[in-house]
């Protein structure tokens, strides 16, 4: 068995049997080796940064590690943005890079570049493999870092170490441990105090359990909470207790936390600024304010449960009511938009949200849809989306993926359509289409820098010219596709393409939301 | 005037005077002072890799440094492909990368990355701008180190550097200095010992003047040259010295060295393999063959300058005679295809190479075409070609240039066609339409993978499922295409776009050449 073959077999194993890849020449034993373990899936994507989006939605989903193949540092760097992203959702991760055989490395060889440093970046655990008799250890090694601490491991892996015979693949891996139960005394009597108190939710506390479990404590304690801006997956819809989220501009979150004395992290972190301003705050904690923290992010609904338990022993969770917005008719905008989906998501959909601006009244829309998954821009490195929805779809073949995604963002990695066209995937993607980064013409104005912006600025704001066709983008990449300019053609296309099977995209033209 | 604003004049002061950008907020106030310095011209790209890409062919072709605009360690990640490419090839770049204000940093806001960690794999001077009053002596530096050594200068700009007022633009960037004299005499009398001698030039040496001193050098001697397998700049074609390239495969350059006992060393690196191959030597340099550096990369062409002057002082260069392919008829191969380009290569052509297996016989069907120049894959790293010829095009809005494309390396930077189509330049894609990432099917046996391949791996190579209609994906983007499968199509399609102003995009469907 040589090495490749043994790492396959150790990752299927540990219980990762997906892998997103994009090969190079140096991956090529790996790639062979493929047909030599059958319970190994390959995912071949055309450009890395969707192999890595797509292992960060399949982790959200399937609550387990895929892995990604990814060739040399160039790849790894074509992959970079959506590793940020998943390592900023926590998720589970085993990223393999392929690198030159290590005789070969000190010939500096075109391709040579420095893996590791770059690796380092977004990954919580990084090995290099020196020997094929390593391999099994490695892999092992990297499949138990990734999921007892939800991060990303990275496997750098020479090209001889897969081409050499004498590996073994590792015995198993062993089950990530409990976490330690928190204390949480401390937060149960500052919220008996009847201070006026916050509990921001976060990690894995968005999800079903923790969510009951929150709910109970606000409601048993009189307390208000919160939900992290970017959670990784957000349980919500009828029957699920609702919560909202900080707000992503400070301004929004300052209102939201005002007057609050008492700071309840639960699995979030305290909340800043996303960006900096001038003149303001970073630091979004009011003014004597006390930071309690409950929990990390993971163990968030464990302990929300312990507390809930504690201080809301008798009290049931408030869940949202079933309630569908009227289906809009008329002109096309982000405000119809939004109820349209509000009134046709479909049962135990999974929502890939990047939006960003044309979004913004998506969740109250869906507030009492049937429940469904959110899964958000953790990172905030656009391009996440599409990607995203490759792995959700590979992770639940049962549920209709939608993925709200806006023009700009698409474009970073809209190849991952032919990746939804080659795996059949119930994704339905729906495009924002209003031709402008709007979201720059909004904090170009909000950092102060133009109040009265030049045309070279605005020029550099405006992606209408020329205008992007994504229905015919998407037909050329096998995605059947079509355009909606009104409430009515858009809940036609919305309903079709959740109807068929595979991959549909929808070009929802609306207007700027600055005019 | 604020960091922005001294930040822009100094580029434009020390030659910089186009930026390719993609933005985000906290480059606002970068964008926000393009309006206050009429000089710079911004260049919008959909996707970082693009910038970047076409940074390098613009230096390739201005010969001097483009700044490049990204948005914080994930916008860096996207470009870092093409920053590789960029290294290998030697050209100078200033990137700026935006970053948080500093008194963000310490919150670590979701956007928070390592980004002078990645900068420094690919960046030969990094600095990180610490206080306004700093910014025009760091803009000063970045681009004399950029230029001095034809090499990336990255400076990460936080963005309250950026909006704080009380800067000032530097007061003028230094010429780069000539370069130290090299000692020609040891080689010279290797050259005139009359033992079989191979001069390897690369580097600044592979354009008119140092070709044309090589070309007096071999002929005087009766030493035998090359060519580095991927040039920055190659000219060629009537009236240039004509040389062949060190062969990909290194089997190929095996050959073409066999024999050899001293190889001259003229700009370019001493041989090696591009990739290892298991039991097969990385160095190849035959044994016993002795290997004579004259010069670096740079000053290359002023070594043999002076190398001529000594051994070949009357001796006139030789060089290709005008000759074109006759225009093939019938059905339209990677073969006839190239005949086709050798027919109708425009005078002054730049011709972007990233053909990969189907532009094997280019060289040799564009050998007595026109002068033109050809810039090549430096680093190996795949999807340089679409953004190169932007850059290019930018440089040399007198020139038609011609991007030679695989439909695989096509797919990683396929909106850079939107910034053709934007800036209106004349840019002719042709894809190679074969529905395959034919040097991997390759790769795959001569690794020693895949001597019976099964079907994952081969569907791991295969990018015909579904097939990609590129004239969908091109119109999509603004750029007018068209689809060719006869010598006859492809010749009227070439014509065309020649003929009209903007870009064009020819999708060329050539079958595999596995079959």
């Amino acid at each position: 068995m040589n090495g490749a073959q043994a790492l396959i077999n150790t990752l299927v194993d540990g219980g990762v049997d997906v892998c997103f890849a994009n090969p190079g020449t140096s991956e090529m034993h790996f790639v062979a080796a493929l047909d030599t373990v059958p319970r190994m899936r390959g995912v071949l994507t055309l450009f890395e940064g969707v192999a890595t989006g797509a292992a960060d939605g399949y982790a959200r989903i399937a609550d387990r590690p895929a892995a990604v193949l990814l060739h040399l540092g160039p790849g790894l760097g074509n992959g970079l943005a959506n590793l940020h992203n998943a390592r900023r959702a926590r998720v589970p991760m085993v990223v393999v890079v392929g690198d030159h055989a290590i005789h070969h490395k000190k010939y500096d060889a075109p391709l040579e570049s420095d893996i590791d440093a770059v690796a380092g970046t977004v990954s919580a655990w990084v090995r290099r493999t020196g020997a094929v008799a390593q391999v099994g250890a490695d892999a092992e090694a990297a499949i138990a870092a990734s999921r007892s601490g939800a991060q990303i491991s990275t496997l750098i892996l020479p090209a001889d170490v897969c081409w050499t015979d004498g590996a073994h693949p590792a015995a198993g891996v062993p089950a990530p441990s409990a976490g330690t139960p928190v204390d949480i005394g401390p937060v149960a009597e500052v919220l008996r105090s009847g201070e006026p108190a916050m509990i921001l939710i976060g990690g894995d506390a968005t999800r079903g359990p923790g969510l009951a479990a929150a709910a109970r404590v606000v409601e048993a304690t009189g307390a208000r909470w919160l939900c992290e801006t970017f959670p990784t997956r957000w349980e919500r819809g009828a029957g699920v207790p609702a919560v909202d989220r900080l707000n992503y501009f400070a301004e929004g979150a300052t209102a939201q936390l005002d007057g609050v004395k008492h700071l309840v992290l639960a699995g979030a972190k305290s909340p800043v600024s996303f960006f900096a301003y001038p003149g303001v705050p970073s630091d979004l904690v009011p003014a004597g304010c006390e930071v309690h923290v409950l929990c990390e992010q993971h163990g968030a609904a464990a302990a929300l449960a312990a507390l809930a338990d504690e201080v809301a022993p008798d009290t049931v969770a408030s869940v949202a009511a079933a309630s569908r917005p009227e289906l809009p008719t008329g002109t096309l905008t982000s405000m119809t938009a939004a109820d349209v989906v509000g009134a046709l998501l479909p049962e135990g959909a999974i929502v890939v949200d990047e939006s960003n601006t044309s979004g913004v009244l998506l969740p109250q829309a869906t507030a009492g849809a049937p429940a469904h998954d959110w899964l958000t821009l953790t990172g905030g490195a656009i391009g996440y989306g599409i990607p995203a929805a490759v792995g959700a779809a590979v992770a639940a073949p049962d549920r209709r993926v939608l993925c709200l995604e806006s023009d700009g963002s698409a474009m970073y990695t809209i190849s991952g359509l032919w990746t939804q066209a080659r795996e059949n995937l119930d994704v339905t993607t729906v495009i924002y289409d209003n031709g402008a980064y709007d979201i720059l013409r909004i904090e170009l104005q909000r950092v102060g820098a133009g109040s009265e912006p030049g045309p070279k600025a605005l020029d550099l704001l405006d992606i209408s010219r020329p205008a992007m066709d994504f229905v015919k983008i998407a037909e050329g990449m096998g995605v059947p596709a079509r355009r909606a300019t009104t409430c009515e053609e858009f809940a036609d296309a919305l309903r079709a393409a959740f109807d068929e099977p595979g991959p549909h995209l929808i070009d929802a033209v609306v207007p700027s939301m600055l005019g």
